[in-house]
């Protein structure tokens, strides 16, 4: 894993969680995308090398909807970077892990995702992704 | 915010936990550390300018024991790195926010430490931290 790529914390309500974590921070949000594989929106701060993502479901039956519906609003997901997304899906299949998407799908800010099934670590949702070349 | 100094996992058991990162982090951990004032065992590993921390509570009582308990194991708090956490304490009272611990303490890894309340940071625990200068 090169680095952390970023955090995703899933929020009800965009008009009072950007404002608030841009004062936790003290950076302003740089940038909204909608993921519309995901049903969500997405608000991107800047931390070091890494990023905190934002996630607010566009859909009361979408998956961060039903996250906040049994958990609460908190922290989501964390997202690894990786130098070849299917070197690393080869690797950890390899090493016993069951991925969710079987091939890379597109996930927001332009990368090539993958997740790891939470039951088989930890309880933490683990993405990896790749940049992908233009 | 300089940087997110690591990610706090809550798990019951480093034996079964210890080679499970190692194996989805692709590295080895370099270092475990017990935090007595918050009764747990920690297990570090370096992914990029972060690291990852896995909490394994010393005590049936202690928060991390509390935690699993509650909400089972997992993504548990995210801590990021500043310059002077004097200063950042006091610019976040300023903002509202409230302090878990009005004074800094340490924390692991040679660490001053202070934690926001996850009510007023979208349930999110949030720490704070300084590296001691030797």
């Amino acid at each position: 894993m090169k680095r952390i790529e970023h955090i995703g914390i899933a929020v009800k309500n965009f008009n009072t969680s950007v404002p608030l974590f841009e004062k936790i921070l003290n950076t302003s949000c740089y940038k909204f995308e909608k993921v519309d594989s995901e049903m969500v929106n997405t608000a991107f701060f800047k931390v070091g090398e890494s990023k905190i993502e934002l996630l607010q479901s566009m859909d009361e039956n979408g998956v961060i909807a039903k996250f906040i519906e049994k958990r609460g609003e908190g922290l989501h997901h964390i997202a690894f970077e990786v130098d070849d997304i299917y070197a690393e899906m080869k690797r950890l299949v390899s090493e016993g892990f069951t991925l969710l998407n079987k091939e890379p799908k597109m996930g927001a800010d332009n990368k090539l995702v993958f997740f790891l099934h939470p039951k088989e670590t930890n309880g933490v949702l683990i993405e990896l992704c790749e940049e992908v070349k233009k």
